[in-house]
């Protein structure tokens, strides 16, 4: 039996009616701002509408959907959603390249946050319409909004990674039917999401614009990261900006299903869910493991970097003389937002310390040295990829414990990317099972979470999801170097795309952006951040040929 | 029931006392060469044969040994050998640090071949006497012959990351006891080891001395890549030699159970055996790619590298101004080994490129390019780490493939090391079944290997120890950062000793030694490759309380 061609189209139309509706909301800032752009997002909005109202109309589905239907709607839509949304960007000049544009809209809707703006290329952050600002942090709220519903009520059902794990925590009708259930559940968990947002705007409003506020506030919730700064929001240097921003990450990096339990006074979950209380131990022992490196008095219990043949060896293995002749280092300001390209600030109070050829920044203040340590590892934890501090610049110590952070993700049902925790979980536990079982051969030995038995089949969906999940940031690398990428940005951009962090590493490390990526890495970076979003197997079932023979 | 200590004891004295006995061998040599250091051999053969044999006679084993008394040995045993092994080098002064004389013999037994000679408080190569390169090469070959019988007599009863699919395959009798299976397999295994050493020592004598062939037939049989030349096998500079000991290396890359097959003349599993099909085509498609980076004609079809600002990009993200100023390229010669550290020689004709800051080198001659193409991939697959070219100079699609190599490593039942072929066979296909199994939830869908199907259990067993290989790299990785080591240096490091390769990439690349690792960093490498030489779960049980309190 062939795919239903129809009824995905159908679908899809659905999807770009709905996007077309959306755009009305930037044409709307547009209007409010009297920008001239306005136009860009009307006639995308009226072609979407009528394409998508067309095709709705036409083959809407009767009856109830496959799972195959379900896979190729779900991946095509995140790429047609962003073509269609990169036309105002490419309409309208604000961008030259479709490239860029797409790369972009996909970067928003995937949460991931990754940008081409601010290039050599490109307008600097502040030079772009206050409606495209509004409209890249409105494609990171929608898209959060839909990766939640399809972590909570799609995934389990089509049995992607080990998701099935959470049929039955699910705020929706336990029928097995796809359609009342994601209806159902996104009606639930749509009115948690709205209000967790305009309870941020709140607190954010006696420090910012209201502009301002709305598009962090979404950035916030999908965990994706987009600033209207260039400088991220380290720009506004407020503290309490800061620990608004890391609570609210930490909230979206939640399981919105424990949202809506803890909405309806079941507040035991908060104790009885395991996953919840490994990701508050991470993000707790991150913190500390961050605080005690960038602190000055504890930085300094740290071992001193290793020379060879007395030179100070950079990260690429290059050497370079100890204490003079080659400057690579790379300049630190201690109280104000560094000149051109690096412009997330060090915050005040900063001490560089000259390692291995390059400044480290270390905090003197305590207070400091906690605050940017917690923001920083709920932005990458929770994979939005905000920035206060350029990371880049801190100790090894503090950068491994980032790179950890960034694979693990937040939790499974949370906007956030990464494997998700709970999956790191079920590794480790499955790791101590292997290690019993070997000295008991002949025992049964369970994997237990949350006092239930993980299903062996679930657990090899969880094994194969992981080592999958490796194997395509081990290829993105091969790629992105092959176009001639240095393997340091390769390596790290393709990881941070992948669980949809946002900044990477090198030449598009946190202070710098992703323009100068050959025109080809820049679909290839599309692809893996579509992939890390859709759990990878979504997005991989469809190149087998397989999917769309029989 | 507590562990059987007295068992455990009785069987590593025997051990220590065959090792022991081993010890005159490099005492012959001193003794024909009059080196002074002689006695360090003696002196330590005659205290491990003593101690050994008292705790043979004492302790040994009355009964069958238990699964969990095996592990206990075979991780023990590793560990007592190299500290004892390291006994000559520091008595005699060779070397002045145990740190730095446990390393080189570990990496020596566990076949990986990183050394710690040549560096800046270490005697080089050539400072050092016959006995001790000849020691190195015997802790080799030894190491390789244990690792032979261990994959194929041990660690398939055991169960370790599924190894137990090769328990049918093995040479030797089908009884579940331990202890004759070891001795039959050893015994009929030890033949073709020997005979495949003395063939390969008699192809190097044309254009070898006696003492340089041996050495280098026992590191190559073993995959081991210690050489009695800085230089390596590329100090030789002879074709003839380049190609003998690639296909020799290509032979100790094979599972020694189908030589045992070939040798009584059951040829029909060269085509049925799919491990092996993959294993050479492997080799031969990284062969193609390398020859196509390295060629100078095709090497100009590959894209340029990438620049930000205007600037080349160096691999740690750092920015060199384009075209001059700061000098950290690497230089290169065309036709001579270069100069200080770098000793391996680029080989005749070959034309270093500019590109992102450093020299690349490409060959102009076909012939050449193919000639060090095929020496280094199977140098790495069968991870003997023995070096005819720097290819921290190659162009990144070459790295490339030589970092897949890394992983991937020999074939299971081989002295090589990485994941082995099989797994990474094993885990595509998985990949393959869950996508399959996405759009068919209710069938049942099999993995099969050489047309049997491989059990459920089986595939939990390697998808485990494929995380937990890479998970071990990760962790390895953050401990050396944390030690002071730059990324680059502190990732390939751990990658290779897990591998057991050798060489690395930066501080530690072909064309340098571990001397400069901190002396904490070279018990944590030394750890590394015993875990990735053992299968990983035979070390980390011993970590587990469980194991040695019940
Ligand atoms: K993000
Ligand atoms: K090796």
């Amino acid at each position: 039996m062939t795919l239903d061609y129809k009824s995905i189209a159908g679908v899809l139309g659905a999807l770009l009616g709905a996007l077309g509706v959306s755009l009305l909301a930037p044409m709307g800032v547009a209007l409010a701002y009297g920008e001239a752009e306005w136009w860009g997002f009307a006639v995308t909005a009226a072609g979407s509408v009528a394409l998508g109202g067309g095709l709705w109309a036409a083959y809407r589905p009767k009856g109830e959907l496959r799972v195959r239907e379900g896979f190729a709607i779900v991946a095509t839509a995140w790429w047609v959603l962003s073509l269609v949304g990169a036309l105002p960007w490419v309409m309208t000049g604000v961008l030259d390249s479709m490239s860029d544009a797409f790369f972009e809209v996909m970067s928003g809707f995937t949460t991931t946050g990754a940008t081409i703006l601010g290039g050599a290329d490109t307008p600097a952050i502040e030079a772009v319409p206050n409606s495209f600002l509004f409209w890249r942090s409105l494609t990171h709220w929608l898209g959060g909004m839909g990766v939640v519903v399809l972590a909570i009520a799609v995934l389990p059902m089509l049995g992607v990674g080990g998701m099935q794990l959470f049929k039955a925590e699910v705020p929706g009708p336990s029928a097995d039917k796809l359609t009342p259930r994601v209806t159902e559940t996104a009606k639930r968990l749509w009115a948690i999401y709205v209000g967790l947002t305009f309870i941020q705007v709140l607190l954010l409003l006696p420090v910012m614009s209201v502009f301002d506020a709305v598009n962090h506030a979404f950035a916030t919730l999908a965990t994706g990261g987009f600033s209207t700064e260039n400088g991220s929001v380290g720009q506004y240097g407020s503290a309490y900006i800061d620990w608004v921003i890391t609570i609210f990450m930490l909230l979206a990096g939640m399981n919105f299903a424990l949202h809506y339990q803890l909405l309806h006074r079941n507040v035991s979950v908060l104790w009885k869910n395991e996953e919840l209380r490994v990701y508050f131990a991470i993000v707790l022992g991150a913190t500390a493991l961050l605080t005690f490196s960038l602190w000055s008095p504890t930085n300094n219990l740290l071992p001193s970097p290793v020379t060879l043949n007395g030179q100070v060896v950079l990260a690429s293995g290059e050497t370079a003389p100890e204490g003079g002749g080659v400057d690579v280092s790379e300049s630190v300001t201690t109280d104000a937002p560094r000149a051109g390209g690096d412009d997330i600030g060090g915050g005040a109070g900063t001490e560089p310390t000259e390692i291995r050829g390059r400044e480290v920044i270390t905090y003197d203040s305590f207070a400091d040295a906690l605050r940017y340590s917690a923001f920083q590892a709920a932005a990458i934890i929770t994979t939005t990829g905000f920035g206060t501090a350029d990371y880049e610049v801190w100790p090894p110590l503090a950068v491994g414990v980032l790179l950890a952070l960034f694979f693990v993700g937040g939790m499974a049902g949370s906007t956030g990317g990464g494997v998700k925790v709970v999956r790191v979980l079920l590794i480790l536990k499955n790791s101590f099972r292997e290690m019993r079982q070997l000295v008991h051969p002949q025992a049964i030995l369970p994997i237990r979470l949350d006092h239930r038995v993980v299903p062996d089949g679930i657990m090899r969906n969880v094994l194969s999801f992981i080592v999958l999940y490796i194997g395509l940031i081990g290829l993105g690398t091969l790629a992105m170097a092959f176009l001639g990428l240095d393997w340091m940005s390769a390596f790290t951009s393709t990881f941070s795309c992948v669980g949809n962090v946002g900044p990477a590493f090198g030449t598009m490390g946190p202070t710098e952006n992703y323009t100068h990526v050959p025109e080809v890495g820049k679909w290839v970076l599309s692809l893996l951040m579509m992939a890390g979003r859709l759990e990878i197997f979504t997005v991989l079932l469809l190149f087998t040929p397989g999917f769309w023979k029989r």
